[in-house]
C-alpha cells in the first residue's frame, strides 16, 4: 500500500508546451488514493501558472486507466467528516481540471470506471482505445456514484447517465464515444498517434484564443442565452485585441500560415 | 365512456419488492382521462411510501401504451380553469414519478403520444419494443404539447424535440433509442425478459445506495458545477456511513456477493 | 467590396404564408458584412409583426451558405468598441430568429462556418446537403468562436462542441445530424424538396398552437422542473382556449380534416 514511497502516484512532464499528467499506481488499477489526488492536485496547481504549457494530456500507467476511488483507503475511514473531506478533495481536482486555461486531453487506454469516470468526463476532450471500458459502479459496493454523475450527466443523456449510475454496467468505447463521453474511439495501436494529432491541432492554434476560449465556453453553458450572448461577445471583443487576430486575419487572406505572437 | 365503473383504470401489483402499475383503459389507447390521473396520482402516492418497494414498472395492457389526454374529456371543459386543473394534475403524475424514491421504468409496448410520450419521458428508464412508436401529436388538433415538452426537451436534442412538437410526426423505437428518449429497443417478444433483466440489476443493488442516488441525480443536474459538487459530496458522504457500504467494500475485496442489511 | 450597391445582401420573399429570407453575397460565401446583418435584422423585424406569415426558411444563394463574420470589415476594426457593436449586432440577429413567433427552417446548401454554423444552430430546425459541411473556424485565425459556441453548445453534446472550438475542423452533414445540429441531411437533389416537405407540415397546422408553443418551449427550457411545468400548464390552458382546438378535435373525432380559423 506504500508503492507511493518509491515511486511517486502521478508523473509529470513536459514537452513542446504539451504536458502529460500520468496516473502511475498501475498495480492498483490507478485507484484514486489520497496520494494521487494529492499529487494530482498539486500538478495542476502547477500547470495553472505556467504560461509555456498550451495542453495537457491526462494519461495512465498499466493496463486501466483509473478504477476510481482506492476502496481499501475508504474502508477505514470513519465517520461523515473524512468521507466528506475526501470527496472535496476529488471534486476540486476535477473542477482544477476545467479552471485550467488550456484544454485537457483525458487518453484512455483502459478501464475507467467511477472517479476514474469522472476523471474522463472531466477533461475537455477524451480518446479512448477502443479497449477501453467505462462503469460508474459505486453501486456495485452499495455506493452510489454521486460525484462521478455530476461529471457523467454534463457529458450524455439523462436516461443513459441514469442507467449506467443505478446497474453499474459497463459501456465500451464505441458506446461512449456515440453517446459523447469521449471524443474519439481508435484502435489500441493508434491511440498514441490519436491523441499527438489532437494535441498537433490545439497547439498550432493561437494560445491567446484558446485561453480565451476555454474559459468563455463552459461559463456561458451556464447562462440563459441573452447573458450568454453578452458575455461571448465581451470575451470575444477582447479576443479582438489581441496581435494574433490580425495576423491570423492577414495570414489568412495572403494564403500564408500565421505567426502566433503569444 | 365508464369502463372505470366495472374496471380501475390502473391496476397495481406488488412481487417481490417490484411493483407493477398497468394503465387499464385498452379500449381507450389509455388515454389519461380524469380516472386514469387520479388512478396513477393514487398509486405514486402509495409507492412513495412503501419502503418494500424496490423498483417499478410502468407498463399498459392493449395495443397503445397511451394516447395522451382523453380528447373526448378536454372538449368538453369550459373555460381556462378547468384546463390548468387538468393539466396541473397531469404534471403531478409527472412530477411524482420523478420524486417516486425508486427507479421507475417505463415498459412500452405500443405507441406512446402526447402526455403518453411525456410519462415515457418521465420515468427514470424506459424499454420498448422496437414497433412501439413515439410521437407528440397535439399540434393535429391544434394544442401544442406544451406539458409534454418539458420532459420531452429534457431527454433529447433541442432541434430533435422542436420537430417533434411542430410536426406531430411519429418515431419508431431505434429512433427513440438513438436520440435518448429511451435507453433500449428490442423485439416486442423480448420485451419482458429486457424489462426484467434491468428490474434484476436494480433490485441486486443496495436499496439505500439507490435511494440516495435517485434523489441527488436530478437534483444536481438543475445545479451550477461547484454547487452541484459539493451538494453530491454530502449526499456521497452520508451514502458512505450506511453499513451497506462498508459490507459491499468488504464482499468486494473479498471476492463474494454482498448481503445488504437495508 | 460594395456588390451591396447594386443588389440587397439579403433577398427576401413570401409566398402562401413562407417567407424566404436568402442570403445574396455568393461571391463573398455570404459572409456577415455590417451590410449583410443590417438587412437580416430588418427583415427579421418585418417579418415579426406579420401574422401572415407561417413558416421562414433561411437560404443562401452561391456555393457557401455562410462563411461567417466578414474577415476584411473585421480587420479595419479599431478597438474594443466597434468589436462589442459588430458582436452585439451579430447576438442581436441569432436572437431575433429565435424570437420570430414562427418556426424557422436553415436550408444549408454549403459550407457553415463560424457565425454561419452560428445562424444554423440558432434556426428551429435545418436541412442540410449532405454535400454541406460545418465548422466553428474561428480559432484558425486567432479568434475563438466565443458566439458561435453560445448556439452550438445548445445544440450538441459538450465534447463534440469543445472539440469543433478549439480544433476548426469540419465536420459534415452526417455528423452534424448524429449530434443534433441539424435535423436531416438529404442529396443535394432533393433538398428544396426536403425543405418543402417540412414546411408543409408546419403550415398545416393550427397557427395559434404554432406561436404559443415556439415561445413557450425555449423559455420552459431555461427552467427548473417544477417551474416548467407550472408555466408550460398556463401556456397549454390558454391555447386550449383557441376555437382551433375544439375544431380540432372535431376534425379527429369525426376522422376529417380540421380547419384552423386562426
Amino acid at each position: 500500500m506504500n508503492e507511493h514511497d518509491q515511486e511517486p502516484p502521478v508523473l509529470a512532464s513536459l514537452r513542446d508546451g504539451v504536458a502529460t499528467l500520468r496516473l502511475n499506481r498501475p498495480q492498483q488499477l490507478n485507484a484514486l488514493s489520497d496520494a494521487m489526488l494529492e499529487g494530482l492536485q498539486r500538478e495542476l496547481d502547477r500547470l495553472a501558472g505556467d504560461r509555456s504549457v498550451r495542453c495537457v494530456v491526462l494519461a495512465a500507467n498499466g493496463r486501466a486507466f483509473s478504477a476510481g476511488h482506492d476502496l481499501g483507503e475508504m474502508r477505514r475511514l470513519q465517520g461523515a467528516e473524512p468521507c466528506r473531506a475526501l470527496f472535496a478533495r476529488c471534486s476540486r481536482v476535477m473542477l482544477s481540471l476545467r479552471a485550467l486555461p488550456v484544454p485537457v486531453i483525458a487518453r484512455v487506454q483502459g478501464v475507467a470506471t467511477a472517479a476514474g469516470c469522472q476523471l474522463v468526463g472531466s477533461c475537455d476532450l477524451a480518446i479512448a482505445a477502443d479497449t477501453a471500458r467505462f462503469a460508474v459502479s459505486g453501486i456495485n459496493v452499495g455506493l452510489f456514484c454521486s460525484t462521478p454523475s455530476v461529471a457523467l450527466s454534463r457529458n450524455v443523456a439523462t436516461k443513459r447517465a441514469f442507467d449506467l449510475l443505478v446497474t453499474g454496467r459497463f459501456i465500451d468505447a464505441a458506446t461512449a464515444c456515440a453517446w459523447g463521453l469521449i471524443n474519439e474511439s481508435v484502435p489500441a495501436e493508434a491511440l498514441d498517434a490519436a491523441v499527438e494529432r489532437k494535441v498537433g491541432e490545439i497547439v498550432a492554434k493561437s494560445p491567446a484564443a484558446i485561453r480565451h476560449g476555454k474559459a468563455m465556453f463552459y461559463r456561458q453553458l451556464a447562462m440563459p442565452l441573452p447573458e450568454a450572448y453578452e458575455f461571448a461577445g465581451e470575451v470575444m471583443a477582447r479576443n479582438m485585441l489581441e496581435a494574433d487576430v490580425a495576423e491570423g486575419i492577414d495570414a489568412f487572406l495572403e494564403r500564408r500560415s500565421p505567426v502566433w505572437a503569444t
